[in-house]
């Protein structure tokens, strides 16, 4: 089925899917505001079903077929929503030569970095086909964490403690560019995500608790913050449902997000789960004392 | 069979020892140095095979046993040997009233802090039972790591910009009182160390590089460091055979470790089973250019 270009004179939205839940959120969402998003499925990550959407599959790096798309179909305005797990390595990665001459930063990008430098290549290199790239929350605002709990429960005096520790050390990742989370327990840092992502990370909190490594006496926290030079148009830290059940098993007492800076998803279904298991989930804001917590 | 009191000035040695083969090497040199080490062994923790040795186990946190072992034997230097993975609970630990009332500071940290708040911790209640507690090395010197390249192969100049990117994750660690250990790809941060340890850390990479989350072109670096506040007399970073192994099977191009406070296990067989692969292994100096590799 082919749909005719948005009349908007914004143009039409294109969404950039990677992998999980969080594109085929953004595109309803999109639809009800009236949009008619064409979804742009990476090959290999994007594993959403876009059932009623005009959808195209390309692989990540294959910018070429991708600058053909958002031309054929007056696209203005992309999203890049969800992760892509498997890095392109630079080879994969064919650009035309107009768009590269319009971005010389980008080779000297690809050589080097962290994902942040990645994520702002690509985002010129859309801008040099002509598009605006927005975030998510553009779209959908309601996505962002608010500031305080979230849900029925609140953190304890202990929780705070934790909280605070597992800041500090998602602050220092953030400043390195790598990982968003930190579990710390009993006052105690047991883990710190690197390139494995929330979901692996809290696994091995329920391994090491498993063999006693971590105290079993002690429940913790999972914060996951922005980094310092986050691009607020990709990659804002996300929790939803699944982290949820993923904290459970790992034993945690809760979870804390930047309020502002880190999306929520399907927020009805994770507080019911968080509710029933007695989990507090909440949103930081590091202007206010407590984070805004009490 | 029972082994009389060490009749030398300086009292007998001790090592309570943990995890992994340090505390039979740290026996086995000290006995060539003319002690008659006694090996306390903790339980669920020492896996070594103490053979003539005298050896006694008992619980990590039952320091009133140990006093009285350290006071029967005729016991005044100590050394803190091998990996504890199991934290011990406060209430798991029994120091006699005597003990706590000498350090008063004891309670006080045994409700909070990192992992080298309870060794300061075990130490100072170790000092209280009249004892002196040494590093591994001051028994055996040639377990610390050399500045400068260890064995056949040397890193290159990709390698050498991974050895700076990890070694400043590494610190920063540190800085948190958490791992000593970080891996850099291809200038890029994959994976921390948390309570999980070096090899946990690698099997990871190894499946992050089995997933093509890691590129698969560039090999990368190991870098384990000491802590900034590191207690010399524990728990240092320690890189042996299993660590080479396992770099292998990460398809990392080598390991480097903070010159003078790592320590190297079987160093010969390391560089065996390196030098066979192709792998570097060094040591770092801080305060030279290039950490003294060039």
């Amino acid at each position: 089925m082919d749909h005719a270009p948005s009349l908007s004179s914004k143009g039409r939205l294109a969404i950039i899917a990677g992998k999980g839940f969080l594109p085929l959120y953004v595109a309803k969402a999109a639809q009800m505001a009236g949009e008619q998003p064409l979804i742009i499925a990476l090959r290999n990550e994007a594993d959403g079903v876009f059932d009623g959407f005009e959808t195209v599959t390309t692989g990540v790096g294959d910018l070429a077929t991708i600058e053909g798309l958002l031309r054929d179909k007056g696209v203005k305005r992309v999203i890049l929503s969800g992760g892509v797990a498997r890095r392109p390595d630079w080879r994969d990665i064919h650009p035309t030569l107009r768009t590269i001459l319009k971005v010389p930063s980008v080779l000297r990008t690809l050589l080097s970095g962290g994902d942040d430098s990645v994520l702002q290549m690509v985002i010129k290199l859309i801008e040099a086909m002509g598009c605006q790239v927005l975030g998510a929350h553009e779209i959908v605002p309601d996505l962002l964490a608010k500031v305080g709990q979230i849900g029925a429960h609140a953190p304890s005096g202990d929780d705070l403690r934790d909280i605070e520790k597992a800041c500090e050390a998602a602050r220092r990742l953030g400043e390195l560019d790598i990982g968003q989370g930190a579990v710390s327990v009993g006052g105690r840092l047991v883990a710190l995500e690197g390139v494995e992502g929330t979901d692996r990370m809290l696994e091995r909190v329920v391994s090491l608790r498993a063999e006693g490594r971590i105290s079993t006496r002690r429940k913790g926290v999972l914060v996951k913050l922005c980094k310092p030079q986050q691009e607020m148009r990709a990659d804002l830290p996300t929790i939803g449902p699944s982290t949820v059940e993923n904290a459970i098993k790992a034993g945690l007492a809760g979870i804390a997000v930047e309020a502002g800076r880190a999306l929520v998803l399907e927020e009805d279904k994770m507080i019911a789960l968080a509710d029933v298991a007695g989990l507090f989930v909440c949103g930081l804001d590091s202007g206010l004392p407590a984070g805004g917590l009490r």
